[in-house]
């Protein structure tokens, strides 16, 4: 493969969006992508791409103003979106930062298309209705969405790599999912863990994973100095969480804090176990597990990764602590959530579905 | 004087408004304040109360709702603006933090009606036409609003100490002008400094200063490890601090700069001097000014403020830095810009207009 | 009791202590407080007082130098510590704001001298030697050791409220310990809690409360952008969670984290119970426990505290949260640390010890 | 030019050595640095390198261990400086990122051995005795450090590109400096400023300027919704300011401040005009001068620069703004100071020493 990748990004206007263009641009593999903003009779302050709104359809709405970190090296002007121009430009790809809502009903239409889509909203993660119904869908063709549901693949390279490649549509996993899921998979696959007693991931998250959207919640004056838990036992990233290790909601508990920090999640697990271990055969449970996963990183007990430690990388970093019972577990799972939680997994899917190196442009 | 007063507050669900009415609950002279929303037909969401919207005319506001620090302490009901309401209460004196607009228009209802004003707001600050015209104010019937600009004193205690006792409206300072005008008051009246040369007065606020309005600019991501000017040479503050100080816009130059904190200001005051003087000299200069002034802190050379040293109290703190050639100097102002900066000033306003001690509920 | 009464203050100089001196300077039932430091012979920059060394015996050391913030209203000299002279003085109670083992070698001394102490470390709240042992106490003359520790009470007012006003030595809880024994108090008392499951704090906390000392822990660029857990399983507030609520540590699991904040601790604590339950019984079985304890604020679900809500105040603020199964039940409980987690409930704990009303100074 | 450079770096255990390090480790042309720890005897904790000590002279020192952020693609072990063994591995070009007392005595060392030197320490800066006089260096050889001092080219590329390429010794600028050297220089070159009214620079830095030294100072709680002033008219970077645009120190007031963030710098600079002038021949002033220089961006008035703009980028953003009077202009100045200003500056002087692209690893 030698010609670069033509790949576009709709919602390059959001946090996540921003990010994944950032990376995209310096991809050695990858074309300038195209930027795309919805079509011109949408508004967009009223819609998910979060931009300023342009003041008439002529308007060129410019990334670099909305980020002003991306001027210097050139304009990024967001298009409207339109199929046509994408097949006429050779995209094969589509990025959706965008509102689960609106990946909802776009994807169907760019899978109709023709084209590949990574999308990193909530719109295809979830295959039992059970979890799916928070979202409330509600303008679904009910066979497009199955058929789509049964095709997506939930893209967690390090759990599901062998489905990434041959995948038409990549439901790019949650910010806090990601931390959860990759702190327990080795642990529940090896059979460990007294699911009996109960899981629980204790989640603390940056700002930016609360969106752009200004809020009383978003305020500087009500997160500064502050930590809040919210979304207790009812938070969607649940759902995602309990699929994909096959758990039931019973028998994980999920919370998540509000940290007053831009960016970063850090996620403290907690587990019993089934019969009494030593520290190091956790570690080489896990090490065995991630062995050749270059995006995760084993921490040497008794290090415990931090938020900043991931801050800027595509990294999942774990650590263990085991009590001297030897049979609790502390599992600390840390992640840029933009990154390893967003953008970056974002761009390490593209890199599988197109044979690329899996860490190419992410290190 | 032995009764305590009696007092009502509009605007309690601000930051200003919500300081206001902790200082007031706390204040050994004053009865329970009547909290106030605006009357019916207006929609709280969209005025100046930016406090929850309720359902129905029915629905009782409760500030400890919004800021449950509050609660624990019985109820804290909002009751609709009724001038014969208070009255019957026997309220004599009405507190506004309510949007400059607001109080322009109710301050010469409340005057009317024979109460007295103290307002947080700039709408009654400014006595000169060419520096009020930034705020645009449509609806003024001319000749109340002259008679009640020639009315309002300007709430510096440190200056207006005089005319506070007998005013009928108080126009409270702004936060930042505060800073700067306590920081330049003692060297301009006793004629050191060369305003040919020009002054600069470069603020640095926290955010609260921005209100509590959610917005693309208070976004906590968008404060927080950050630094921004804004204002320069058009903030409305520089009105006020040119007519206290008897100083055109050409020699003065206000720069204001938003801080990734929740509270306080400091402000970094550039002067030339009309001759060599020495460090002791400044300072007694400001010591001999401020004397019997308790809220001014004068700071031993070669000691500077610092925000933190202000904050939860109603000091301005005060510093000097006097350059080896001994003609220019650097004063450093600090203070909280929610309590001397707003609230605690209005109390301080207080006390001297009912003739109590004037650091009564501030210590 | 009409006479007001007088204390003393060693380690004013740290921040719990300076706390603990503000909220005394204006309590209205105690004289200005005797602020001490170690004798001379000692370096106090080597020592537990944390402040900057005096040049000679004879400078004096002002606590407004240290605190600026304390300045503008006389000074606050320290002292140094002489039984005589406090004898002299008539102090009767003494407070310590030291490291544990100042206060390990100080309490006898005082309790020798007849004075009544609140020590606010954490050298006597320990009755069991397998918790004492982490503290490594060296220098213990046995006999004083076993019998002080019999008599000291563990000072957490709404558990121990009956044992506070005789008490001769108070041991003053730890700021971790009171936000997870208040919230979880209440349910094991009402025998609610299924122990064998495991009870999981995972507590967050400002950086206030790993004290004053400068290290690369505490640096602003190692805690800003930043959260850390530390000391899992092995930190030495566990012992007393552990003995005040009858638990064994395999029983109970507490995972400190360290905030970037200045100030404010939240706990969030999961528990198994032990049949299904209604949200409503767990609140009402909660209220009926903290009934007439004005510092525990029990809010109504799903409300949840958050640490704002109880920064600068004396409360411990609790919440609920209940799964859908009725049986796995997430406690939030916030305080401000240097408040209901040290200076505050130690003069709660004067104010019991000395039949002043509990809320005095405190609200 | 085909060959990879090889370059070594002593001080990668500080905050600007560590970024260098970054920068280094992703570079197209440079081999993985050499990185350097100061010889055995030395105590590193007591040194100026900041990092962890090693228990014996065998242990190795790996920088992973020091920032975590950089493990997981294999070791970064520190070796101890030895010219010998620099010159076997055919290294040519050494950084220091060492306090100025190291720098001061191993620079002579370097350069007698043949290497080139890029010193991102004040010690080689500054030509004029009188601003050299702050540093107090005292074990100078005078011959050397005079031959030296002629010989030291002040690092900043947009100013001195001419004499880099030939340089043996780069002196790279201070982090302040370049902020107001890169917002000056246009303006004072054209003639346009007028000095005797003073040119004020008011700047603000986040806190690894200060170092990586733990100290009263930087601890989180005394930085945290706080901000200070410190060193005006006494702050080292006075001097390399004045040099470089040829002002007296009595012609330029700077005043730096310490702000609430890890990194970043904003620099509001004053500046009164000889003559009244229009917006957009600032800005063409500006442009003209900065022409071709891809690292400083010059923002369309009247957009200013934020701190986040340049935030892990190597730019320099510069935007103005003008008075009514057409004689008064602020410019408002920012950078990353890791980057631009010290470890990005020190990789553009590398890339023009060695005619790489000066852009190479850089963006």
């Amino acid at each position: 493969m030698s010609a670069k990748l033509k790949v576009a990004v709709l919602g390059a206007t959001g946090y996540s969006g921003m990010e994944l263009t950032r990376l995209l641009l310096r991809h050695p593999r990858v074309e300038t992508p195209v930027l795309l903003r919805r079509a011109e009779n949408s508004n967009p302050t009223k819609t998910a791409l979060g931009g300023p709104p342009s003041a008439s359809g002529n308007d060129q709405i410019n990334l670099a103003d909305i980020f002003p970190v991306l001027s210097g090296n050139g304009n990024y002007p967001l298009e409207p979106l339109s199929w046509s121009s994408l097949k006429q430009k050779g995209v094969d790809l589509l990025f959706l930062a965008t509102p689960h809502e609106v990946s909802r009903s776009l994807v169907p239409e760019a899978v109709a298309h023709g084209m590949r889509v990574i999308d990193l909203s909530g719109a295809w993660r979830l295959k039992q209705e059970q979890h799916r119904a928070i979202y409330k869908f509600k303008d679904d063709d009910a066979a497009t969405a199955a058929e789509l549901t049964g095709k997506a693949v939930y893209g967690l390279p390090e759990l599901n790599g062998d489905k990434i490649p041959n995948a038409t549509v990549i439901a790019n996993p949650g910010c806090y999912a990601t931390t959860v899921i990759l702190g327990l998979a080795p642990l529940l696959k090896a059979g460990l863990a007294d699911k009996q007693k109960g899981i629980i991931a204790d989640s603390k998250s940056g700002v930016s994973g609360a969106g752009k959207e200004p809020s009383a919640r978003t305020h500087f004056v009500s997160v500064a100095d502050n930590l809040s838990a919210y979304g207790v036992f009812t938070h969607r990233h649940l759902g995602e969480i309990a699929e994909q290790l096959q758990l039931t909601t019973d028998e994980i508990t999920f919370t998540p804090h509000l940290l007053p920090i831009p960016r970063g999640i850090l996620s403290t697990i907690y587990v019993h176990l089934k019969h009494k271990i030593r520290a190091a055969e956790i570690e080489s449970c896990y090490r065995e597990f991630y062995k050749g996963k270059r995006f995760v990183r084993v921490f040497q007990t008794p290090k415990l990764p931090e938020i900043q430690f991931s801050l800027n990388t595509n990294y999942c970093d774990l650590g263990f602590c085991l009590a001297p019972d030897g049979q609790r577990l502390v599992i600390v799972s840390c992640e840029d959530n933009l990154i390893k939680g967003a953008a970056g997994q974002a761009v390490q899917n593209m890199n599988l579905m197109y044979g690329v190196n899996e860490g190419e442009g992410l290190l």
